[in-house]
């Protein structure tokens, strides 16, 4: 069996990892020198998702950034554009009601898509973390919609040559999402039906609005959506950007079996948040279980599980799944 | 101001209510009769939802379900497919492994179908309570959207003239329901293209899924598939069926303004399950929470909204909804 | 290493069990005969939970129960005092505004004493289902507690050879339980301040109620109230009854961790309630899970887990934990 | 009928309202003069919630903070303790695992309380943010319980005129925090058994750990343990700390009702956390709503609700509410 799976991380697992109470973060704030270095150092992973506009002078500089990957021997996976990260964006990158924040926010995007391909990633990942709204009442849903599907398609026809990954969540920083599931974001990815456009599917985003990752990577497959993963886990409450497979061991199990049945080809791309841990340790361990996990996924008799499926024993799966997995 | 607004009732609602532990159900059996002259009696109401097939003798004799609902001065608004109720769906109707109890779903919804338009409601609801699974690994998750799609498909290609509403449910009687948010109904239902396929928006199930019932109208209505309305309430955990407004007064309200502002012209129709509660009363405590909050809705200044929203001035939108509606 | 764990079934678990839409049952209706010859027949159990008052004739006829019990090999472990599955009880059994079924609800808890103590299981389990509310302004919480104080300590004074395990669930079959939390049981049983009052922990109701199984035990166990065990397993938002470890892997293991610590001597019951699942085999693997889940907290080197808890090291802990459990 | 309720204000409402994505927070940062000017701005508030330390120099001169408050026409309502503000905090404060810390964290709240007493508040807030876990395994529940117990009695002990209020979350920053429900509260201020320990009901705390606002005040009031009020709102989901009313209008009039019926006289504190609001107008919002409400709590009908209770009446009692309350 060869092992063909390509693990990446997020650059902001080497961040100081703030809350709203330890506002100074929990970690020292690294040059991004160091958090490349941090990265390179994590075994197992050959990939990085940098957020654009870098930290400068990165950010102006693309060949300083090849540069920085190339010495740690890290390739680039995904943009991540930052439509979040600044206090601007707080009433909504492409929803917002301003308009020239919205140009603003495609524009980025744009530029990322540039950059992208000149880094041979070709692909961004849009993450709308401030276009949803608190309160009822507070925003005019139909308008957000249009500009939401307007403003991607925009970004989309930019270049066909870079895919552009959605990224869903149900709340957080807003209470209430735009694109919360991965119903909404096949709604849209299908509504514009341009090939570049597909989801990436956060596990924890998944789990906190109740999806199952195995079932809502089926669904984007079906429609050819399937782009990208995010990886980490949750008690389904909330996106705690958990170390991979600490909390659902079942169902991150269940997702690397639909994977490998679905030729997902894709980066495994780490996203957690370890405020309290060692962020490569964290970032290691993750790896780790995946690939543990990744190798019973494949071992699995397909054949065993579709007769047991086509009788309705579900008792009959609990105790394979069990006897394969556990000591 | 003309009072335009259609209230039914869900037949259910003068059931005994049972559930796991009072098996006997809360309330003593009716016959069908019973229960229609229950739902008569519920003031403001005009219009009733039947499940199909009906009690015996009335499954079998349209003419007699006629006669009873013109004796009791209600219209049907919908026939309900019941594909739920009976132990043989217990593992999926459209979804099932088993080719004849797909097959029968089908047909079953196609004689509903000729039913509805017979007594001229031209309009089924579908709900696939058992189309789901419970356990991690338990279903072919491909399988399971090929077939709901291709079943749907073909109920509403029988005939154009009756439409077909799709309810979505996040959970219950499975852990997890296939066609669980307005996002996966909305995704279905375009891909089928039919314009006789569209969404009922089970309140209830919108506020479990955490959705805000303004936007998933708003969405639907994007589609031209806002179709029909379940109104009930709960505590966003699980599917109450309560009294409406009890728990979500300003959600409740805010929906009817995007109901008003969308230009629906459906039946607003109760599904609540009054375990311990006079059911009559309870449905007419709806709909007089209904009545009020439309008025509310109604009365609302959509010019000083737009402009509170264009300043992003939640505040002043909380103040201006709060001064409009608490005495 | 001698295994000593005792697994014991809940009745129920060979119940037609019925829900809200499939009202007549998943499985057929079986006599009591029956139902503890299904229960003999499961692997692993040797013990038996029984509600009180039974199906006659055997509520009338202790000697028939015994004789039962006896030809099946099988040990009562608890009598479970039925307050919940006649629609008498839906407005609450300690807590009614009507003192006659307060009082029937307290004569029926020291009935069922007498039987746990003839039948030698000397336990009893109280659930409250109805004891609860589920509209805002509904009841009279003061006078709630105040019932539920005062008709516990009254059961509890009528014998002090057999011990009261209290149920708590945050809900279901009302909306709010009054009794939801460990917190709340343990304010109650320390304010009655009996010996012979203590918890019974359904590990379900402990996850909805997002409580971790390890940290309820271990806060029982300061109070030396942890009488009794229910185990089943649910996505934390509902009680679905599920099989043992099916979903909660890693918290399960902990559970059985901190009761080999604890020195928990018990019963370990099974309190799942398997609508789809051939109820034996359903039984059978949640034993099966929990004998293997508590052989791996066995082998667990509590020094090694001090070591790594005192330098703060969760990513250390959880590759232990990994390791130890994961093929 | 005079209205005696006083409400207070937390400072952090006027703090930047960082979050892990706008870590520079949505608003300037402001002197604690400013804050304390804007806090006296808000119409309706008489008092001032304060944390210790506060900045510096008025951390070192109580003389400092007496004037500002004098000046601006605010009473001192109680000492927030920051156990969770800095990184040192980390992995708990009473519950660390090292002992200089834990000692670290009684000293702080020791001196403030001596702090509120010569400010006249006589009385602290604790909130232990940090005390608490993120994974199945990390930590040591028996001495985590014994460690709070004793931290808290030691504090306690400190001085007997000065109330140490309690107050429980159920996560956040932790994925769990130990002391999470009203129930859990009560179990330590019971065991602890001073005069002078109760609890803080944070009402958006209890939300989120599903409990009815109107009940966790009763339980408190049992044992005359109803010390402290924070006062905000969210979906149930999570600690969103948004303004009053806006969410769960029926539970906060509910809420009032029942501080009304108590007997309640102390602060009534607002802790809202107004991201993308003006913190003035969110604030004056909140205290017109509560007084609102307060109003129309007041102005219920005792014998009429004890009346429809005691026939079960639930359907009554909204309607009752119902007319009572909207327009």
């Amino acid at each position: 069996m060869v092992e063909s799976e390509k693990y990446s991380l997020s650059l902001g697992i080497f961040a100081p990892c703030a809350d709203r109470f330890v506002t100074g973060g929990y970690h020292e704030e690294l040059t991004l020198e160091k958090m490349i270095q941090k990265a390179a150092s994590v075994e197992g992973a050959s990939g990085l998702e940098l957020d654009y506009p870098f930290m400068r002078p990165a950010a102006d500089n693309p060949a300083i950034l090849e540069k920085l990957l190339k010495d740690n021997g890290l390739q680039l996976c995904t943009i991540e554009i930052d439509h979040y990260s600044g206090n601007k964006w707080k009433y909504g990158a492409l929803t917002s009601e301003d308009k020239s924040i919205r140009k603003e926010a495609v524009a980025l995007a744009k530029r990322g898509m540039d950059l992208a391909v000149e880094l041979k990633a070709n692909q961004i990942n849009i993450w709308l973390g401030h276009d949803g709204y608190d309160y009822p009442m507070e925003v005019d849903y139909s308008a957000y919609w249009n500009r939401t599907i307007d403003g991607i398609r925009e970004i989309a026809e930019h270049r066909d040559d870079c895919r552009v990954c959605l990224e869903y969540k149900l709340k957080e920083p807003r209470v209430h999402s735009l694109m919360g599931t991965v119903g909404d974001t096949l709604v849209i990815a299908n509504t514009i039906g341009l090939k570049n456009v597909g989801v990436n599917i956060d596990t924890g985003h998944a789990f906190i609005a109740f999806e199952n990752l195995g079932n809502s990577m089926a669904l984007c497959h079906h429609f050819d959506k399937l782009f990208y993963l995010h990886w980490n886990d949750n008690c389904r409450d909330w996106d705690h950007d958990m170390i991979v497979g600490s909390i659902h061991l079942w169902e991150t199990l269940e997702a690397l079996y639909w994977l490998n049945r679905l030729g997902y080809k894709g980066w495994h791309s780490l996203d957690i948040y370890p405020y309290r841990q060692n962020a490569v340790e964290a970032a290691a361990e993750s790896i780790r279980s995946l690939k543990k996990l990744m190798a019973i996924a494949k071992s699995l008799d397909e054949k065993k599980l579709n007769s047991l499926r086509q009788s309705n024993d579900v008792t009959g799966i609990l105790r394979y799944m069990r006897e394969m997995t556990i000591k």
